[in-house]
């Protein structure tokens, strides 16, 4: 592990000006294995001078451990210790902001009453106009019922809700969108799914977030036949999104087709069957899929409704016996699951030119760098290895395009243009086993996306044309 | 009527560079009863201008007529006409901000994954931390149906929503909170508890607005039952505050005690109630109230429970006459009814000093013009005559001390602390019968109301400490 920005505290402290104390500071820290990122002297004076030194640890414990080594040079005094991530936090990362000045009463009355009512009676005439004359045409609601919330559980609607910000802010940076969060105080599907139709006339798409599995599956299928507008599950599609992409950039490297390719998925949740649907969908066609109970066969008893479909749509030489046994031969793994449960020495019973992505977060199906020794192309959900599936890749640029086409439904057509204009971003000469899906700031591949959905929304036949905002 | 910005339109013609069309253009306008703020050439050659006409009308024919008078005058060419207040509402009048930037990967790993785990991690260990370390603190939800939308009545949530995010913009400006409009796709009370009850873990607050009575007594009435957070019916409480502050100032003027006063009001419905609630707390002892079927006693059949409630505490010397013989002797009447259910001579029948609350809108109960031949304080809901009742003196004041106290409620007792900060900000030099309430841009209401609830809520004892933002 190296240490993280994401823990990095600031360390308000005293040390005497004379002496060798402040680079005993840097020396301290770098023994005990954490980096100064800044060391900013915000008080001086003959004797003493008071130091804020910002330092990046690994984790919360070895922050601790840091402050005690900090504390433990000689003639300091530790003031107080900020936690950067924290401070970041303070107060909430989004707020809502007006696009007019209010000046004045002429300003008041345009913007609300009595100018506003005109604005609402022609709204009230032609519903259409509700997508000119209000926030709806730009808006999202990023819901969430707090049960799945990134890696740590059901931890409820108000912890999600720094994650669902986050995610707000991350539609802004990256597509110009105006979301908000809605975290939910229930975490029953026919509450859930009413809420959501009934709040969803002031927005122009959902964006479900880290709800458990099964019950995404029916909150998603029953809000995409309520609503007219798109419903889209992140953890799901999204994931789906950037697999496909990824897939298909690593399958250009090692030079196989994506309909020819002997495909091993593990993992049959959210993520696992929005990604097998996707690929299904975009060709291929000889797939095998474990979950915590061994295969996925037709004979297998005790499927629910989703494990059904699986297993009508998989395994054609029903391969009865386990993900080892299955991995052995094919050219692609595809893991979104649990830690370390495959070797190298698994991998390396792979065919030639093998593909692994193991997504389990933190720790992957695979260790990557047992896995890179026998395969070709290697990618994880990990910020600190190469070839990482974010899904920030996606969902910022497919809602772009969803909101500007008015699309009033997400379909695989659209996911799969999506996908294709991710890897589209990394050009031949770019391409090569470290580097399969281009970062997260690359300057073309949210608008590659948004441009890419537009014209599969156009496509289908389920957008509407762009509003004419000059006549009025 | 006089021409008002909220019906400005700008007209872009075409004259001859030549000769008196330009003036002709001033002129021409005027004599039509339209008033030119600006006129921009937006090109210019040897043969013709391009010239950009901005006017104000008194309503949406009237601007109309002044197009067709503009394009009579000799050589016009009229190109566009745009409407001001429709192009002030393009795209909505809101928008999500980051409060942070994104430009790298370090913001990212603490805004999104994996620093914003430990934020969540911390939430879930202690709820409190909510306040501290997230949105919800400063951020409140502004609930329609779009039942009752302005006088525009039921228009549904779509066609309410320009009117929601105005709202939103208001808290803004005047308060520095962060609203989000939420517009419901149902009128079920059940529904409308169930789904502001489901959304309310990331608001610190919420802001009913415009909901049709008489169900939006129940609609808050449960959900304060439900919600640890406060519940604020505007259209009610905002409207009571303005009503009650406004009535203290009146009475200064007069001398007189709301305890001693005869006060006969008009209008049962939502701001009637409200209002007679917040002014019976407040100390007034002798009321009659009048609704659409007459005065409101105890031996009226067929009253239903707000009614009932309104039979029991008023009208003790159970009197049965009409609102025009309730009227002769009183010392106050509120009107929130119908237009013109009184005369001049009406008033000339109250008692001497008599004031005058006729707040209908767009026509109030009774003339103002006349009113004011025989009250001594006439006050309306209009802006275009003085002493105008806005509820923009009331809620972003009140949220603001609600938020801030963390309180849990809404109480009475923070209703009339608000109505008697907005008259306070009135000095006795100000005092006068055309300056009863202070205007919403004054530099201290909103600071005065928000520091008279903050001080209401600690009384009451409902709110929390005020967080410990500095340490972590």
């Amino acid at each position: 592990m190296v240490p993280s920005v994401s823990y990095s505290i600031t360390v308000r402290l005293e040390v005497p000006a004379r002496g060798s104390a402040v680079s005993d500071l840097t020396s301290a820290v770098e023994r005990a294995g954490g980096t100064i990122t800044a060391l900013d002297v915000t008080a001086s004076g003959h004797e003493r001078l008071r130091i804020d030194v910002t330092c990046a640890a690994t984790d919360t414990a070895h922050a601790d451990r840091l402050v005690e080594v900090l504390r433990a040079v000689d003639g300091v005094t530790i003031h107080k210790v900020s936690d950067r991530t924290f401070l970041m936090h303070l107060g909430g990362k989004i707020e809502m902001q007006s696009k007019h000045p209010i000046r004045n009463r002429d300003d008041l009355s345009m913007i609300y009453t009595p100018g506003v009512a005109r604005v609402s009676m022609a709204i009230a005439a032609n519903p259409e106009d509700a997508r000119r004359l209000t926030i709806k045409r730009n808006t999202v609601a990023v819901v969430t019922d707090g049960s799945a919330v990134l890696g740590l559980g059901n931890i409820g609607p108000q912890a999600a809700l720094p994650v669902m910000e986050g995610k707000a802010a991350l539609f802004k940076r990256f597509a110009g969108i105006d979301a908000w969060p809605i975290c939910l105080d229930t975490q029953d599907v026919d509450t859930i799914v009413e809420v959501v139709r009934a709040i969803a006339p002031g927005f122009a798409g959902i964006n479900l977030e880290d709800i458990s599995a099964p019950r995404c599956f029916e909150v998603e299928r029953r809000l995409r036949d309520l609503l007219d507008i798109p419903v889209f599950h992140d953890d799901q599609h999204g994931t789906a999104i950037v697999v496909l992409g990824a897939l298909t950039n690593a399958l250009r490297i090692v030079g196989k087709k994506l309909s020819d390719v002997r495909l091993v998925m593990s993992g049959a949740g959210a993520a696992g069957t929005a990604i097998l649907k996707v690929l299904i969908a975009a060709g291929a066609q000889d797939v095998v899929v474990a979950d915590v109970d061994g295969v996925i066969h037709a004979g297998r008893t005790g499927l629910g409704t989703e494990l059904r479909w699986i297993a009508e749509h998989t395994n054609q030489a029903q391969y009865t016996g386990d993900l080892r046994g299955a991995v052995a031969g094919a050219d692609v793994f595809v893991g979104v699951s649990a830690p370390n449960i495959l070797t190298g020495a698994d991998i390396a019973t792979m065919a030639p030119d093998a593909v692994v992505f193991a997504l389990a977060n933190p720790d992957p199906e695979v260790d990557p760098s047992a896995a890179r020794e026998h395969a070709t192309v290697v990618a994880t959900g990990r910020s600190d290895y190469p070839n990482q599936i974010n899904n920030v890749l996606a969902f910022p640029g497919v809602f772009r395009g969803l909101l500007d086409a008015h699309s009033k439904e997400v379909r695989e057509s659209m996911l799969i243009a999506a996908a294709h204009a991710i890897a589209g971003v990394v050009t031949d000469e770019e391409l090569n086993p470290n580097y399969i899906v281009p970062s997260v700031f690359h300057p073309d591949v949210h608008n590659a996306v948004a441009t890419a959905v537009r014209d599969a929304v156009a496509a289908a036949g389920v957008g509407a044309p762009p509003a004419q905002d000059g006549s009025l």
